[in-house]
This record gives C-alpha cells, structure tokens and sequence, in this order.
C-alpha cells in the first residue's frame, strides 16, 4: 500500500470510527481495520477488569475458514487472562509498552513475558510473528490490549509486523481506548440516574406502610401493560424503574394521616392526596428522561379516565399515559393481596372492579392490554406473593 | 510535506490529543495542528449551542503578529453567531456540509450563503481562502464548526486550500466532536450526582424542622473549615454539596418523636439517634465519591472526640475528617441561631462553649481551622440571617 493511500485509509477509518455508535460494532471494525492494514491474519482486543483481561474481539481468517465464523468467537470469547508476564497481553496490560515479536516461540530470554501456548494448543493454530499494543486512555490509564497475530505477505507467508505500522496500531488502540470510555461514562450516567431512584426509594420505605413487594409487584405490571401498549423494549423497562416512585411524596404527608389506622376525614383525604405533588415536586425539572418521568407517575397517578380524579382532574388522554399504566397496576394490586387493614379480594372480583371501572377510572385500551397480557400479570402476581 | 511525514503526523497528533484531559487545551490543539497541517494564517473552532454558535478557539497569526496574542483572543472570543446562510460558519453548522473556497470576496452568487464581512472589519484583515468543516459526533449531530482561513505558500501569498486536506481536516474535526461530547457526559453524569442530593434535601425538607438557610449556612460554614485544613479547591467544595445531606436519615424518624415540641424521654432520643444510620442507609455502598462522602457525613456527624459521640462511639481520627468538621459546622450553627424552640446564644457565648468543647467533642485541628477563618465564617452568618 502505498503512503498516500495509507494515509486515505486512515482518514477514513476515523472518519467511520467516529459514527459508529455501538462500542461492540466499534471494537470489531478497529481490530479488523488494524489487521487490514498490517495484513494480519488473526487479531484481538481485550478489556482489563481488576486483575484480570478478557476477550471481547477475537477474529482469525485460518480459524473461520476451517470451522466457520461460530467456532472463530466460541472458541475464545470466555476466556480471560491473568494481568502478568506469564502472558504476552497480560504483560502488555501490565507495562503499557508495545511489543513486536518476529517468533514467539522464540522469546529472547532476556524478555521479562513468556508466550502462553494455550491459545494454539486449543485451537491447532500456530502463532508467529506479533504485534501487542496497550489501549490507552485519556486519563493515561490502560484499559485494554490490542493484539494482531501473524503479518502475512502476498504469498502467504507469515512474516513480522513492519515497525513503521507500531504508530499507526498504537492510533488506533487509542481510538478504541477513547471508544470504550465514552461507552463507559454513558453505562455510569444511566447508573447514576437508577440509584437516584434507588435511593429515594429507600428514603420512602422508611415511612410508608406498603411492602417492597407491593412496588415489585406493581412495578412489574406496568411494565407488562406498557409492553402490551406496543411500547418499546427500552420504554417499557424504564417504566419498571419509574413506577416504584409514584408514592414518593409520601415522604411530605405526616404520619398522623399516613399511618392511621382508621378511615381519613374529609380534611385528612386533602392532605393525603397531596402525596402527588409533594412527588412531582422531589422529582421536578430533571434534564434525565428516566426522572422526568418518574415525576409525571407520581403527579398523575391519581388522575381518573373521566375527570374525577386528583390532583388536577385531568381526563382521558390529557393523562400521561405512564399515569393512566400505574393507576390500574397500582389499584390492581392494592385489590388483589391482603393488607395489615383489609383483606384480598379474589381474583375473580378483582377482574369485576377493574372491568366496571373502566371508562370511569381506567382507560379502556389500558385495560385490554392490561387483559391481553393477563397470564403473564398472574406469574407476577404468583411469584411476589406476600408471606403471611 | 511529503505523504509519509504527514502520515507520521497526523498518527502522533491522534495519539496526543487522547493523552489531553482538559477540553479547552484539546480543542486549541486541534486547530494548531489543523492550521499546521494546511499552512493556515488564521483558524477557529466554534460550538453549537441553540440557535447560534460561538468561538471556543480563534488563533491569527497575523493579528497576533501586529497586536499580541491577547488581542488575538480578545477580538474574537465574545462574538456569536446566528446558525443560518448569512454566514459560512453558520451555514456548515446547518447543512454539516464541508466548504472549500478561493476567495470569500467572490462567491459564486449560485451557492447558499453569504460571507459575513464584520470579522474581516472588526481586525482590519482580509479573508481570502477559507476551508470550513463541521464537527460531527457519533449520534451525527453536528456539535460546531472548524473554520481555517487563508492558507499560504512558502512566499507568504495566500492560495487555496487544497483539496486532499479535506478529509484529514474532516478527521480532526471528528476528533474534536468526540471530546466535546466526552466532556459534555462527564458534565452530566457530575450534575447527576449533584441532582440526586438535591432531590434526597427536597424529600427532606418536607419534614424536618431545621430551614433551607441553615442547611446553607452549615454547608458553608463546612466548605470554610475544609479550606482552612488544606483541602484542595475541589474537595472543599464537595463538603459544600454533602454536607446538607447529613440529617437526611431523619426521614426514618417518626413525627412523634422528631416533632416533639418537650424534650425527648430515653428512649425517644434513642429512636432519635437512628437518624445517623438511617442517612448512611439511604446513601450507603455507591460508586460515586461524592455520595460516598455524604454516606460518610450522614453516619459520623454525632460522633465525639472523645469517643462519646454516636452510633459508632468513635474517637479521634478514627472519626471521618468530614464528619468532625460537619460536627463543628452544624453546633455552631444550631447554638448561633434563634430557632422556633430556643433563642439564639450571644457569639461570645457561642464561642466559648466551642472552645470548652474542643478535644472532648470537636477536633482541635478542626477548631483551630473554624477560628482562623472566623472573619468567612461571620460573613456567612451575617448574609444567610434567619428573617424574624
């Protein structure tokens, strides 16, 4: 290949990088691209975790050619490897230095790694010539290997990895490096905005009577009736994250009302319903999807199909279709599992209710996928019983 | 620059640009080598925000050559402009087209936009060649503009720039897009954890009687203390952010006893100290240092000294820094101020009893930090003053 080609193909190459958005995409394109250009006839990227590096690339034209592209990911993908110079990516890893082999089955002995043989001896492959570069970040920490594996000539002969290919290997290992941490910024984000949830959730536990098994329960539900409504994978999901906040504002009612044991007064019922926008103000104003919505839950979750419901006697489709989802989960479960103050109805009365409040207080579509999905409502409802 | 010096050049500023952590260094760099690689005089990187885009970067030689290199800065850095055809920018930062032109003096009239004169004006300098690319990231939104302007021969004389740089231009810029989008999540996933304490004091608020403003005298009077020990910039003003959660656990104490308006039995107050192990409850086991500290906080704020504190009855360093210095924070604050149950205590009175209290219940190291910085510490009292 020729310089200016090269220098094309590498422009490309970030180009293309840059828009591809799946990090698992990302990382196969970056090991096949650094084999493209150094004609290599295996490659693989590893990620380092605690003490340990494991596979998420492996690819291997000898290997996929003899026993098909399955065998070339089986035969790899669930191994890891110590962080150690009982192994040459270990050592790599470990040291952050880049390392050319001509023959790893002769490692000069002054050379602080040994070649481990295990990767051959599984799969009748034999390595030679190597080229193993550190994936470094820009926090300067290593965070992976990119290991190529026999440089081929025109003829097929496995030759070295050329010298003046250790920059350009070393670019892209750092394009994988960068990939990977943008990748994991996004996981600790969506993380960071569950345990948002989490926490609050455990802050309510402390005041209300209801069981975790009741959020569980309820929380499942909707997630069943938001599938049933057509909505996404992800959409429905989220929904079993936001629907455990719908009491939250709980927290703002005071015991007196909250726990007491008898029917509330009329003064009491006010107060109780504020729970909904004491809920929708701990959550308001968020710029994350997740708790924007777990404030809609906890503000409309008493809203009722026909307008007369709280705390801003929203009808119809006027209520958020994630509130009019909770308010039959959560009205669902409350009928159908006994309380310390009431017992359970059967089942079959439960059904009644919900089916004559239709139109009234649930939305009918709500409804129908609510008894669309009813086998998988009753798993739910078998499998997080309350103990007695 | 013959193809393989480039090629060597553009793998070295791949590899240098993942190594720099701060954005505003990394998107200076960018447009130097952008402006290197094309014999550029003038370069500057615009963002996008809204409907307009604004100078992150601007660099000229020429200008730094006959002003210096703040009046280089200074001429540019404040102006926006408006994201439509009346400017070349803005028209790339619409279309995400790349744009290549002779003389921005004589565009052909066929072409969509229209040159904006007032940069050439303002700096009595004269445009002639300019490449302008957008910076697109890897959700393919066009996040800005690098803009390059007159590129020179080796006599100084302005000529086009030349076609086969696009591309390379078009992979800085690519660069460029992704550390801007890095940068932006790591913002995020930090304004994340601040509005997840934010959300946990909301739920707090609805039920304990302590105000916003003594939060907010406590927390700052925390952050001073924390400056005067030596801590860096960042970690006092973490303190600032984790120490309104130190009371948070009160959530899980009952309004009979939290309250009360008469003075708590035995075994009230010890239903009352729960509220350390509570807090830690809600905020216990993240990832996150900034609510790890706050779980800190939460469950060691009680603690004494002289190992008399609670829960743990801890003494002395085995007692968090941040829990000693919340310790001092918060006493000073609850003696200094009249609450709805007690007066306010005169200051030299206040005083006093701090200084009895020192190396029974506070940390001297701690007092001595909280009374060389009394004059912060006043100030604070005076401006966050409880209304009457």
């Amino acid at each position: 290949m020729d310089e200016q080609k090269m220098m094309d193909k590498l422009i490309n190459i970030g180009i293309a990088l840059t828009s591809e958005k799946r990090l698992d995409n990302l990382l196969e394109k970056i090991v096949e691209e650094a084999r493209r250009f150094t004609s290599a006839d295996a490659g693989s990227l590893y990620l380092k975790e605690e003490d340990h590096i494991h596979f998420v690339v492996s690819q291997n034209d000898t290997i996929r050619k003899r026993a098909g592209e399955k065998q070339e990911k089986d035969s790899f993908l669930p191994f890891t490897m110590p962080i150690s110079n009982e192994n040459i990516a270990g050592y790599v890893a470990l040291s952050g230095k880049v390392i050319n082999l001509e023959d790893v089955y002769n490692i000069p002995l002054e050379m602080p790694f040994r070649f481990n043989k295990s990767y051959d001896e599984r799969n009748n492959y034999t390595t030679r010539s190597m080229l193993v570069v550190p994936m470094i970040n820009n926090e300067n920490e290593i965070v992976g290997v990119l290991q190529l594996i026999n440089s081929m000539d025109e003829n097929g002969k496995v030759i070295p990895f050329k010298p003046q290919y250790e920059k350009l290997i070393q670019s892209l290992a750092s394009q994988a490096a960068a990939a990977v941490q943008m990748a994991q910024l996004r996981e600790e984000l969506k993380d960071s905005n569950l345990e948002m949830i989490e926490r609050l959730s455990i802050a309510a536990e402390f005041r209300d009577k209801d069981t975790a098994l009741h959020i569980k329960r309820m929380s499942k539900y909707s997630q069943i009736i938001a599938d049933g409504l057509g909505f996404s994978k992800e959409d429905s999901e989220m929904i079993l994250f936001t629907a455990p906040m719908h009491d939250i504002g709980k927290l703002g009612v005071p015991d007196s009302i909250l726990l007491k044991p008898a029917k509330l007064t009329a003064e009491e019922f006010e107060e109780m319903k504020k729970h909904t926008t004491y809920g929708a103000k701990i959550l308001r104003d968020s710029d994350h999807k997740i708790i924007r919505q777990a404030e809609k839950i906890a503000l409309s979750h008493h809203e009722k199909w026909d307008g007369t419901g709280y705390p801003n006697g929203l009808s119809g489709e006027n209520i958020p279709i994630e509130g009019r989802i909770v308010a039959l989960a959560d009205v669902f479960d409350a009928l159908s599992v006994k309380r310390c103050y009431k017992d359970a109805l059967p089942l079959d009365i439960v059904e009644k209710i919900i089916h004559n409040d239709t139109g009234t207080h649930f939305d009918p579509k709500v409804t129908k996928a609510f008894f669309e999905n009813y086998d998988r409502i009753l798993d739910v409802f078998e499998k997080y019983r309350e103990e007695d």
